[in-house]
């Protein structure tokens, strides 16, 4: 079988539609293309739960705080359709930006609470063109199920948040995130690190693994729980930490005492390449 | 037949994948209930357009800007079910704010541009309010085409925004306003005027229509034709006008000189209540 390519957003509805009206289930993999195992992971998981699977491909312009990340951010639809084809997906959606956003959108879709702190603090709009793509996309690809990586974390809770406060009708589905040997979060901006950065990018990682081992064994104050993280990541001079937080995992607020389900997130920079990373985990009872 | 009537979104959006199964069209009128011959007129074109019918009755807390408005605003839904069997109406969402807001909308539609002028200018996050419960019932309640007035002229422009940048799959149909034998616009706030008010508030049509005659004579300044309806309210001491502008049809931005499609659009006060109304027209050419 052949991943099917369209660009068009008409053509695209059309092939979900009659997808659909021959009784298919619908899986949706929303992506910036670059495509890599993580992404692998999602389309799997669709591949099992619906019976039709479209993968879109689009760099969506409007979530990009820095043009330049935007420019940089690597496109090459006919490997994103390889790739696509190797996993058995039925339909790559890859509209150019004047199909997707024909005009400058006048309408934005807003998620307050889940989107103030951690990504949302340092990346001024960035979930509001997340949360307005992704309600395109939802539209335009009516999907049973919509799948997204754990890896981002926080576009998980906004998403979610979103799905349930305007009824989308799709079940929003996670997905644990895909890592290297060494521990490193599968990323399309990994390739953009310097052999010397790679090396030490998986300390995010074992920060991270810190923490969630001070909870395990019982930590609730969240600034030691965190040190025992922050200390790993200050031995590295070339690692500047944006944020590093332990936050509930549904509301993606600032948890002190640590309790409950939380998400150990954190946000660092290797020279110009900006790495996210996180850990779910749950609070020993009280 | 008689018209049913269901309370809970799982409820509601079931009856409409089953008539969608069944291979009916639908068609969706929002309301606020109180209906009236203006609602009558959208379901009458629903009817001739869709096979199943649906009316949403919601008083919308989050696009009041004041409490004593939304407090005044007459619900009898029992009325409401009975005006929509007289009708022909084939299902009723009426749910409470509790099932709408199980928790308030940390989500929020916000449409630029086409909302900043007019009402928008007046009633702070009015505009925002109507997008967000509407992108709700969307989905709740897939529709093939949805019914709005051209008597809220503004809403219906934002609505048509809302639906093209976000892709929404549902034609939205206007449906021309319907007036009392005096030219007075149907509207559920008319019940709160006192005989003495509702003995004038034609006047805001008849200061419409007369900057609607200076544009059909050619007259191109918005000053000048705005002036010939300004001085007919300014007539009435009653009468406190809190808009009265010119602008374009579809993006709803004062326009001067008078151009293309126009709407002449006003908002009067009388005592307590406000009214708005507007002529849709097209300026002679140049």
């Amino acid at each position: 079988m052949t991943t099917q390519l369209v660009r068009t957003i008409a053509q695209a509805r059309s092939r979900v539609l009659d997808a659909r009206h021959a009784g298919f289930t619908t899986g949706l993999v929303p992506t910036m293309g670059d495509l890599h195992a993580g992404h692998g992971a999602l389309i799997e998981r669709a591949r099992r739960q619906t019976d039709f699977v479209v993968v879109s491909v689009f760099v969506n312009p409007i979530q990009f705080d820095r043009a330049s990340d935007y420019e940089k951010y690597a496109r090459d639809v006919q490997r994103d359709v390889e790739f696509c084809t190797a996993h058995g997906v039925d339909l790559v959606f890859a509209p150019d930006p004047a199909e997707m956003y024909p005009t400058p959108s006048q309408t934005l879709v807003e998620v307050s609470g889940v989107s103030e702190h951690l990504c949302g603090e340092f990346r001024p709009g960035h979930f509001r063109g997340v949360a307005t793509v992704l309600a395109k996309l939802f539209h335009i690809l009516p999907a049973d199920r919509a799948y997204f990586g754990e890896k981002d974390g926080q576009q998980l809770a906004v998403v979610r948040r979103m799905v349930a406060d305007l009824n989308f009708p799709v079940t929003i589905v996670a997905v644990p995130t895909v890592r290297d040997a060494d521990g490193l979060a599968l990323s399309s901006r990994n390739q953009r690190l310097t052999p010397e950065q790679r090396a030490i990018a998986p300390r995010l990682y074992q920060a991270l693994s810190a923490v969630s081992g001070k909870i395990a064994e019982g930590c609730k104050d969240a600034a030691e729980a965190k040190e025992a993280g922050l200390a790993i990541l200050r031995q590295e001079p070339l690692i500047r930490v944006e944020y590093f937080e332990i936050v509930g995992a549904a509301d993606m607020q600032p948890c002190n005492p640590v309790e409950g389900r939380v998400a150990i997130a954190a946000a660092i920079w290797l020279g110009e390449t900006r790495l996210i990373d996180n850990i779910l985990t749950a609070a020993q009872p009280s």
